[in-house]
């Protein structure tokens, strides 16, 4: 496990982060959303801290995305698609090992992905349907908890 | 609007039912799930009922699917998959037009769908990824509601 790694390597607690960067109103989703996505966030707090940020314009992603740390990933419908299986492995390698245990995801407004974002990320779809922005949030929740499981080798990913 | 040609076709309230089957328990889900089910459930109630019945296997999966009327669709990994606003076309024309107004979805276990239900109905993909069968149940239903607010002309889909 990566998470390990880090430990043997540096002796300290490095701590695997992930931050959410999401066009889209915090309180645009119903109560079941946030739930969803509590429990998502609560049962990842051994391996990762998971946070999501709010932002209002796509204007503000971009100022976003050009400070940040690690690995990130923007969700974009043209993106590549993964199988769970497939997408633990880009999370755990491409993006933990390579981002130095941050990575981030960008996801944009309605309009879609802003073109600096598109030309300078990786590129990943969860589906080729469009879901809310609130939803996207909690499907990408689960996919992170998945892929986390995944790469432990637990039972949850073969239920 | 379908449901409108219905109506004016056969001056009867003659109404759109999906029946959705799906292998697993129905309370493997937590409850954020359930309340996520039945918020769309509610909301689709004006145009049409929508409801699911859990089985115990893939058997009874089998069973259940050699005596539906009406279109059905089957959830497969290798299926086609739709952006929402075809999945709202094919659910609209091939499903409900076709199917005089009854519309099945057939959701298989983890082992995959049957063989012989694999050869036998339309086969769709929401995801590459991997879901639990209540979160497939979920997913399923927000994009059965989007398709009918698309089939509506709402600003659902648009926001």
């Amino acid at each position: 496990m990566i998470r390990s790694a880090v430990h043997r390597n540096t002796g300290s607690a490095l701590f695997l982060t992930t931050n959410i960067y999401i066009v889209g109103k915090r309180t645009g989703g119903e109560e079941w959303i946030q739930s969803g996505y509590s429990e998502y966030e609560k049962r990842l707090q051994p391996v990762m801290s998971m946070e999501t940020t709010f932002l209002k314009s796509d204007d503000e992603l971009v100022k976003v995305s050009r400070s940040l740390k690690g690995t990130t990933f923007a969700l974009d419908e043209h993106g590549k698609q993964y199988t769970s299986i497939e997408f633990s492995n880009v999370l755990f390698e491409k993006g933990f090992r390579d981002g130095g245990s941050h990575v981030n995801f960008l996801v944009g407004g309605f309009a879609g992905l802003p073109a600096e974002i598109k030309g300078k990320f990786n590129l990943i779809s969860l589906s080729k349907m469009t879901w809310t922005h609130q939803m996207a949030r909690l499907l990408l929740a689960e996919q992170i908890y998945r892929a986390s499981e995944i790469h432990k080798g637990s039972n949850y990913h073969k239920e």
